[in-house]
């Protein structure tokens, strides 16, 4: 096992029991023996159910599956089952026929319909997905399931994760207290084989399907679209969120809502930069001044994944002339001369050279600390976005260069 | 200094003499002292100078000041300067002064207009260029200046390369010979500090400039534009040639000459990829079957600057699955069960899962080689790109995070 990363929270938070959910893992060996591998979540009766996928035109059977439910009748219970060690992507035929199989047996075990069952699989890619050996193991995990489960559930999803992920929220609204819990697993925009970020958020909120989707749509935009590690993008990159209404509080057009939802989200996103594969730098990449939001998109994206950008934050060097590349390279409009671009609080670059004050010193200083902040500003208009990576390391190549051999 | 990449050709070609240009190369002491960092090569009268150059919004001095002559008349000798060092990039007005300064000097000692005199720089960014220090050098250079010169002349340009580039076909054309000899440097599409891609290129042809520069810019988005290192883009990439008219053959519309200059373009961005940063091995990338060549080159780009597949060819790891990852982020249209996938001659996935004959030892033997091709056929329509391209090894990972300090 590789060792924990040096960007990982101190601890797993403590997550709050959500009311209408119940959890349970189980070693179902799908690809190795005897390590907890899948995970169970049974949703209460009329829960809600929204989600977020990849885009990637190659997206696997799983997701394709959670895609065409997820605008059905949330009525009755509903369930979510993940195994980690295998992807069931790109397995042709047999891909459908697993996730229809698993479907199924879900649906009997616990009582409700296909149609509310939703899967997700992590893991090695293109081999047969071993389903019969989850379905085994799914009256052992009816009879586990424990509304305090969620921490069991974490740990099953990981991949090549150092460590599980988990945020949660506890907020005052419309008279009364409203719970969110997320999970999360991934190391990268991609891990080895496509190891993928799944993410998982529950709440005891009273919301409608249409609204809930239309704020996890916004806020993963502002929040897991806006990391990356290695640019790579998964087939089986899979976000769902699930609201049990239990708490009889209608959050619709709640403002309190949906910002503790967007520190929940952002919180478990910058986990998963926080435990980007090799990364020894936590890094902000914020954009202003452009023309649109989507050139400071454009920049920060350019910036965040540039090889050259990330391996000279691995060697604490602070070269703002790949920054100045990165600019240049991102297609959106910039003038040399209107650029500034600061590490910190410290001004490096401004009027198209370097800034008058400017030590190499003081940014050989600033590159030596942990978490990192790169802000350029276009100078141009009010355009701004914001993004995290982590640097680019031998520890990346090392996991990625021997994963299968 | 660096070992010779071990993809490196056995040895620097022998150019042919290009009559009418001459090339002189000095240690003008830019950033290092007793380096050979200045080429200046000298075209007779009303040579014809055609260029492509980097795209970057930040592009340096020297870049704008070569775009804006291009058009200019053919009338009187030029001059090509280049130095290695220092790229005169992102240093505000300073740099254009230094462009100015020595545009001026060399035209006086040569003779020529200021107008006919193109520069380029390369080496590190931010800090100003030293053209003092070129400038004693001008009539040493002068002095210097050797049909035969081009050797020396290739050497002078590069940075971070381990072998210096060079390329040439001598044609029979219109009752006649034609002589085309190119050099370049380049150890990625951008090497550390933006060292940069530098090519140029000499012909003894009859050509108007219309008609080159047509020529010139259709064959760079075949060779040029079709190889990557790192996704990086340099602000100062420029690509010049020049037509003596010396031969007196008039090669405008002529298929022959054509085919030997993408022969000359294609062999020296082969050898920039051959000088890729860390490079172990020399990847072609081949698409078909896209429903457009642009979705092909998507594709193909996808796949060409994937880190995963990249660290994956690295670690000779057959790992399908991440070209399979790669088509599907690419953003072109692609259909699971119509994609194929090959090694070499070796079928590795076809109608959505893996090829029913394919060996994983078979795929793990292959990716020894030092030579590789991963061809993908969409199956949709007839839309083809290939991209050249090489590995991601704890190499780059060394050169490019401990470059500056």
């Amino acid at each position: 096992m590789a060792k924990v990363s040096p960007l990982a929270p101190a601890s797993f938070p403590a997550l709050p029991v959500i009311e209408g959910v119940r959890f349970a893992s189980a070693a179902a060996g799908v690809r190795y023996p005897g390590r907890v591998d899948v995970m169970l979540a049974e949703l209460a009766a009329d829960s809600v159910i929204a989600g977020v996928f990849t885009t990637s035109a190659t997206r696997s059977a799983p997701v394709l599956d959670c895609q065409a439910k997820l605008a059905g009748p949330a009525s009755g219970p509903a369930a979510i089952l993940v195994n980690s060690g295998n992807s069931n992507a790109f397995t042709g035929r047999n891909g459908e026929e697993a996730v229809d199989a698993l479907v199924g047996q879900v649906a009997e075990t616990l009582g409700c319909s296909p149609s509310r069952v939703f899967t997700a699989s992590t893991g090695v890619i293109g081999e047969p997905l071993p389903h019969a050996r989850i379905s085994a193991k799914l009256e052992e995990l009816k009879a586990g399931l424990d509304p305090a489960g969620i921490g069991s559930a974490a740990r099953a999803i990981m991949t090549t994760d150092t460590f599980a992920k988990g945020s949660a929220a506890e907020i005052e609204v419309g008279g009364g207290t409203v719970r969110i819990a997320g999970i999360a697993k991934g190391s990268g925009m991609i891990a080895p084989d496509m190891a993928t970020m799944l993410v998982y958020i529950f709440t005891d909120a009273l919301i409608g399907q249409p609204a809930l989707q239309a704020l996890v749509k916004a806020q993963s935009d502002l929040t897991f679209n806006c990391i990356t590690v290695d640019s790579d993008t998964s087939t089986s990159d899979s976000l769902i969120m699930a609201a049990t209404g239990a708490s009889g509080i209608d959050v619709t057009d709640s403002v309190t809502f949906n910002d503790a939802l967007h520190g929940v989200m952002l919180d478990l996103a910058h986990q998963v930069v926080r435990d980007g594969e090799g990364a020894t730098k936590f890094v902000e990449v914020s954009v202003h001044g452009a023309r649109t939001n989507g050139d400071a998109r454009r920049v920060a994206s350019a910036i965040a994944n540039s090889p050259l950008v990330k391996t000279a934050i691995a060697g604490e060097d602070p070269n703002w002339g790949r920054i100045v590349m990165a600019v240049g390279k991102s297609g959106a409009e910039a003038d040399r001369d209107r650029l500034t671009i600061r590490f910190g609080d410290i001004t490096v670059a401004e009027n198209g050279w370097v800034a008058p004050g400017y030590s190499e010193k003081a940014g050989a200083d600033y590159m030596k600390r942990q978490e990192l902040l790169i802000e350029v500003d276009l100078g141009l208009a009010g355009g701004m976005a914001t993004m995290w990576t982590c640097d680019l390391t031998h520890g990346y190549i090392q996991i990625n260069a021997d994963y299968r051999s």
